[in-house]
């Protein structure tokens, strides 16, 4: 894909045969609802069954969805296969609502890597909350081990 | 339960009355095969439905176990009612095999924060292999906002 | 200090005593260039005693400046004496140039936690480039161990 | 330096220069103080110009012994020049004694990336306190920025 020859809905769609090659991400409900060079919005519906013992979702169910915005941030941004490296949370609230929305940008695109971060919001109606914030680092594939 | 009446296999039981609460962790299939306090170890065994798309463990299962361990850490570490304020993960190898174990121990106890350790290792067979170590923090419940 | 009474340069200047009574911030030549509420920049020239062996800064400095950024954006957020129970940086690029300068803001400010991010970029004349971004947790104190 | 030659001794001075020529680990103190592949201590004696206001060592004093014994570990992991791509502390306890000493060992060498742990302790006498611990990446360099 040549930047002259780039088109929004063909990358978003890409990305959303990536996502629905993943497994895990269908088992789990995640929708990708935005896509651009290093810049990444994935949605979650809140089913019971991704919450823990108090009604609030997870915190995997959280991380999940930050490791896989950052991931997506980064692929895209470099445009090689990639796979995350490392990433670190901050749980600033409990995740609940309707849905969890997560948005992800790439902050420093190297060669080699890209350091990327991410905001969680839970959704209820309108209101989005912001339930927790990360930052990681996403390496071309070879560089780093699969993750 | 005072510590003349500690009793190991109550210990563990409690436990994992605990995380059969948790509807996320049963839908993964997480089991707790020891507890102390401090001191932890789940497995994951390695179905279909938790990978990505070259056949490895997803990032966010992996995610998950660390979130997890480092809760139950940190939690009987401290004997009170916690949340996951934060934690790190490094990705080393591909999360592959049988199933995942996840082994946590509490390295800095505190009145209302206790910081853990933990290391994520794919097994097949007898073999385990490091795949993650993760790091982070567990907060007494009211101290920080739940995850 | 009650909210009709808040003077801009007053809050300043009590920060800058406070960067004036920490040492290391004085062997360092650290300098409070804004501070509000949850939100700070420091400066700090670059010397050559500030440097490793390639002639950029060293990682330890640009974390210096990270760490007391996030401690004072935090701080200022919650009203409350804290201390920095943890933080997470990466590097980007070199830091060089004349000076540092770093950003940080209270992205979630909690009764006893607080969660904020910074931005470290290298100036050179007129331009900013980032060199290092980081995500923290400052405590109140009492509430997490003095760091 | 080929395995058959290996000399512990010259392997440990060959540390000691670099260390040397880090100006900012000369304007701190800083001693190497054993060095094998993957496997580091370093200590500082702890003067005054390296702390805070509350007279214990500032943050940045500890993170900067993480931030270099994490770097020694991977660099010795690898025996390659490299640089800190990312690390995350957890301060435990006020750094305070007579001197600061880290140890840090690799977790996980790769060809590119190897993620080291270290602690950091607090000694008066004889004593050891541990006061923090940290997690980070140490990139060979060309495969990430230097930092």
């Amino acid at each position: 894909m040549t930047s002259d020859t780039f088109d929004p809905d063909v990358f978003l769609q890409l990305g959303r045969d990536v996502l629905q090659r993943q497994p895990f991400s269908v088992l789990l409900g995640a929708e990708l609802t935005h896509l651009m060079p290093g810049d990444v919005e994935l949605q979650l519906p809140l089913r019971d069954d991704l919450k823990q013992q108090d009604g609030f979702a997870h915190g995997g169910v959280v991380s999940y969805l930050a490791d896989n915005a950052l991931t997506f941030a980064g692929g895209t941004a470099m445009r090689v296969p990639v796979v995350t490296s490392e990433f670190k949370i901050n749980y600033l609230k409990p995740a609940m609502g309707e849905r969890l929305v997560v948005r992800a940008k790439a902050v420093g695109v190297g060669r080699s890597q890209t350091v990327c971060r991410c905001d969680v919001f839970s959704v209820l109606g309108h209101e989005e909350t912001l339930c927790a914030v990360a930052q990681g680092t996403i390496s071309k594939r070879g560089d780093a081990p699969p993750a």
